[in-house]
């Protein structure tokens, strides 16, 4: 069964496909029982417009593009960008949208390239830029090409863009307030990539809550680097009795390595992952974890750049409240 | 700076519009020095040919499709996607090609309507198709709407369909015979879906090779029913001294089970996990594991999509050899 076309309908309603070219398009010059005649054909057949060429007419693609720009080994084991992908789908799915997807390793000339070739062929109406960088060199490149975005992050201001963020200083306040109301006070940081904006956002919200003096030690996200931190901070002069962690894959590491030092959990060692996510239920024992709707937060984000692409003022905006979600992996210092 | 429109160009060349038009495609009545002058200004203003009006003239889209059609809460946790997509595309890249993803949940019949209005609406021009289940009512659909598709799956008989599969025997008996050799006799399983095709093969081969009265038990990929059905096989009459999962989640869910029970792993217990990924490095000790090349598999499977698009009658195929990764999770019984 091939796809119905207008010659098909043609055929089978008996009639010129100028006509049914005519009906199809609202256009005068056919009578009223001709085209509803038309219609029930195509109905019947299965027809649909080509998207094609309602992009054309609409200059529409009505599809969204998101680029991760990440080495593979950690797109694929960070549950964050499936979560997230799975509300901006939500979102758009409502709305008969598509969401088109490139993974292009670590490169942001490669994505710059590959939001030029986006735009400049009308493959979409708009994209959501992740990952966000201190000083982004894709920021100003975006705004001149003038392709409709949002940045899921934080604002940042100056760019011009719109941005869709969540409460980092929240998140971190709930984290270290529960390590406090434990007795602990030698809590360490292990973060995620040094350049990019939420991480500087982080530290500086662990700074004025845990204190100016507490360790932070720079990871990747990654589970090798997420250890090999955990390792270093353990081993060290004064070892820290509790880690806050910038993701869930470094945080479900760190049971692997105070198992390995013959540490307890949370006996020895409090832990605490960011995002929660199903990884931190798989550790025993399960991991204490700041929470976000990272779906919604996904939706949220669609959402915006939806309207931003209908032409409308979007403002900055901060998706929802974390929550802490306490497990086993904390306890009394 | 807006995208430059064939407007822009006949303004900057100082001719009419039409005149660009028919210097752009190539069409007769247009000297060549106009033509050359031009198609130079198009090139100075960055102006590509409309991704749409291709995709009208051409009746290809340039766009593969990709549904993911499972509950989020698994499709976040288990890295198999990502990386299979990761592979997808590296080879779609190569050719300009965009992948259109949704993701539906676990519904074969807004499966089926997404395959529908893509095919209809010529955003795709092929689908992969994931998660092939036994009997799986997909697969006469997808013939009959002649929507180009490659099954990433063993072969389904039958289908007509284009199958790139991997070699499942083969895995399953690298895993047992690893095992054998360290003396285990009382073997496990845990399963996948009981529904999906991969699932009854594997539990074929688990039976050719770990004897027929080797212990199989069902559940679906995830932590919690892993760790479920590990509680279930260690606490019975004749507990399993190794057991194969059918994924890397549920094999990270049982080190934590194994902790909680206070079973030492590969002392009491070997793990062995199915298929290797980063999250099988996190715990300690880290998983032994069936290990295959996911993202090379994924564009294997895409390769032969392009050449389903093409035309051209592709044979079904087995994709690489998979090979055991032996870690600490495994050791003597």
């Amino acid at each position: 069964m091939k796809r119905p076309t207008i010659h098909d309908i043609a055929r089978e309603a008996g009639v010129a496909k100028s006509t049914v070219s005519f009906a199809l398009n609202g256009l005068p010059g056919v009578s009223e029982a001709t085209r509803q005649r038309i219609l029930a054909v195509a109905g019947e057949l299965g027809w649909q417009p080509s998207r094609a060429a309602r992009a054309l007419s609409a200059a529409q693609a009505e599809v969204v593009g998101l680029v991760l720009a990440r080495p593979t080994g950690l797109l694929e084991v960070e549950p964050f960008f499936m979560r997230l992908i799975a509300g901006v789908e939500a979102a758009l799915g409502a709305d008969d949208i598509g969401l088109l997807l490139q993974v292009v390793g670590d490169d942001p000339q490669h994505e710059l390239e590959v939001y030029r070739r986006w735009w400049g062929q009308r493959r979409v109406d708009g994209v959501l830029v992740v990952d966000v960088r201190v000083d982004d060199q894709r920021l100003p490149v975006l705004a001149e090409l003038g392709l409709p975005c949002v940045l899921v992050s934080s604002e940042v201001p100056g760019s011009g863009l719109t941005s869709v963020g969540l409460d980092t200083k929240a998140a971190m306040v709930a984290a270290v307030a529960h390590l406090r109301a434990l007795g602990h006070t030698r809590i360490a940081r292990v973060s995620g990539h040094a350049d990019f904006q939420e991480t500087v956002l982080r530290d500086r919200a662990f700074a004025e809550t845990a204190g100016p003096d507490a360790v932070i030690v720079a990871a990747d996200y990654s589970g090798e680097r997420g250890a090999a931190a955990t390792r270093d901070l353990l081993l060290s002069g004064q070892p820290p009795t509790a880690i806050v962690y910038d993701n869930d894959v470094m945080a479900v590491s760190a049971v692997g390595v105070a198992a390995e030092l013959g540490l307890d959990v949370p006996g020895d060692l409090s832990i605490v992952a960011w995002d929660d996510s199903p990884l931190c239920r798989l550790p025993h024992p399960a991991l204490t974890a700041i929470s976000r709707d990272i779906p919604g937060y996904g939706a949220a984000a669609a959402g915006a750049l939806l309207r931003v692409i209908h032409g409308e003022r979007v403002p900055d905006a901060v998706f929802g409240i974390p929550e802490l979600v306490v497990r086993g992996s904390t306890g009394p210092a």
